[in-house]
């Protein structure tokens, strides 16, 4: 273990042993990655990695990040960073990883039956901050990458977790990443935000996670943008009014996962910002960490990251870096209307179309 | 809702409207349930939990029980009672059901195919004790009945989850249920015991959940006693060298569940009695508060009560009673050597034969 503190660490890199991929055979010659596909990924996740943390730390002014690298029994390994007692920050975990192996773990085999057989390798950085302060919301982060065989995809996103309702941090969470989409594709953000607004939800509780952000998966440069389970949710019915869309290379989905991870920083830190000086009392906190609790329920009951993780034989202190480092739970808890807690209910765990929200009439 | 104190509300029985379960027809007429088997093992369950109840509040000696009657949409309902904020009870849920349907969840017809087709019936009593002190051990206890056409079964049990590792507690606890179990089948606590082990065990933290105490389900009265997911375990194993056990009526079994749930209370009470006065400092506190972050994992993730309670559209508030008022996640966290904190992870979160169990040397 080491000690980071505005350095990242350069650790040494180790590629995939050769066989342990597949060489790709993919009818469509528009989508083959380039020969060097998982030495590039892997490296952008490791970087951004890097860009992140040493942001946060400058950031939170105090906190500094504890490093754990770790090695995977099966193939792989990855970087744990976590951030505690911070001013800013409660706890922050900022994780990457490079697995590999021959038996291709049935979450994933469910959803991509033409990947049977194949040794698979996955890479991805992926984030939770816990700030401590209820004013700042809690926020996610996940890229990554797989292939095996034939099939490759990236997947991942963004979202935003507030516990207090402002609605300019909501818009301009989604306005960042809108940007980032729209440089690439015109539906690429109206399709994964109706994709995420369908993904961070607890059916058990009829909620939403939090604001959402962006959410997407299997993206392979082919076919519909969604690729969902909910065949008859807004995500799917929006994509399938887009069509098939025009096929994207490798290259163009690749530069479309970097830019959406360049854009986590000007989304989250302005709204850091403007919120952690505010002072709040007992109820805030009270607030926070009983909401904290659905961030549990979320990532325990339905989170296919955190499923795939457990099923991967995956190092579970780095999969549950993401729970908070303090909650609560309260049987029956309803906020009393008319309070800025009732309108997070009403307002923030209810899909909204943020990138148009007007902030100067809400 | 209603505030109970040492009373027990009476509410009026609603037993299922005729038509939503069905005539019960089996080859082994043994094991015929009797006509009014419903109605009887419901009004177990009622009993059940207002006995626990009564003598909870008694120990507490200053909390109470809410109590919120609920019915549910699609047939049935139950009564939650939560204690909260007590001297001894930080939080405690005792939760009484009874859901009736058409449509049998997933995770039952998994388990029993023959059951499809048939209307269900089910009725259970549960309980999770959060105790204020680090000394007390939290306890969780459950019984039900389920009928299906010609399926009929009843499961259930007691586990003990210390955080500080006094053997006498287990043992009291091991032995409360070990003569419940004598007086019905000389076989049934070696087979439950060791059924207890596996069930409460987190796969991805590969520790036990507590000390253990008794797990069983699809008790029918026929075949083998173990009838759980691991073949090659050791409840399958010691239950495959027993074979099968000569039947016993609905009757046998009913009055065995009695026994089960009459020795809860003197399982638990004196381990309460004897460390309630106990003091402790924020070191005892804080792991206390980590170790419940264990409890929270294994109900999420694995419990199949609570998977069962969010399939069949259950009540959220209620299945969910059972996660703790307060609980703290710290990454990479490993107790010190030779301390208390360590005893507990080498010895108590191990399956061990504390009926057995020589307090004197140890």
């Amino acid at each position: 273990m080491t000690v980071l503190n505005n350095q990242a660490t350069t650790a040494t890199d180790s590629l995939p042993p050769p066989g342990s991929g597949e060489s790709v055979n993919k009818t469509t010659t528009d989508s083959l990655p380039p020969a060097d596909s998982r030495e590039r990924v892997k490296e952008f996740m490791r970087q951004l990695q890097d860009t992140i943390c040493n942001r946060l730390v400058e950031l939170d002014g105090t906190g500094t990040f504890r490093e754990d690298e770790w090695e995977r029994e099966e193939g792989g390994g990855g970087r744990s960073r976590v951030i505690r007692e911070g001013t800013v920050f409660e706890q922050g975990g900022v994780n990457f990883s490079e697995v590999w192996g021959k038996n291709l773990p049935p979450s994933i085999l469910k959803q991509r039956p033409e990947a049977a057989g194949h040794g698979f390798f996955a890479t991805g950085t992926s984030m939770v901050l816990h700030p401590c302060n209820p004013y700042i919301p809690t926020v996610h982060l996940n890229y990554r990458y797989f292939e095996a065989g034939p099939v490759w995809w990236f997947g991942g996103g963004a979202d935003l977790t507030p516990y207090y309702p402002f609605a300019e941090d909501a818009v301009n969470f989604h306005l960042k990443f809108k940007e980032a989409c729209d440089a690439h594709h015109p539906e690429y953000y109206p399709v994964f935000k109706r994709w995420c607004d369908e993904y961070f939800y607890l059916k058990h509780r009829q909620e939403m996670r939090g604001v959402g952000g962006l959410f997407f998966d299997y993206q392979d440069g082919t076919g519909k943008l969604y690729r969902g389970p909910h065949q008859d949710g807004p995500a799917a019915v929006y994509s399938e009014k887009v069509g098939d869309v025009k096929t994207r290379s490798w290259e163009e989905l690749f530069a479309f996962i970097q830019d959406c991870g360049k854009a986590f920083i000007p989304a989250y830190e302005p709204i850091v910002k403007r919120r952690r000086e505010m002072k709040y009392e007992e109820r805030e906190r009270q607030f926070q960490l009983y909401r904290r609790g659905r961030y549990v329920e979320f990532n325990l009951v339905y989170d296919r990251g955190t499923i795939f993780g457990l099923q991967t034989n995956g190092r579970t202190e780095s999969i549950l870096m993401s729970l908070p480092p303090l909650v609560r739970w309260e049987y029956a808890y309803h906020p009393e209307p008319n309070t800025p807690e009732a309108e997070l209910y009403e307002t923030f765990l209810k899909p909204q179309d943020w990138a148009n929200w007007n902030t100067v009439t809400s």
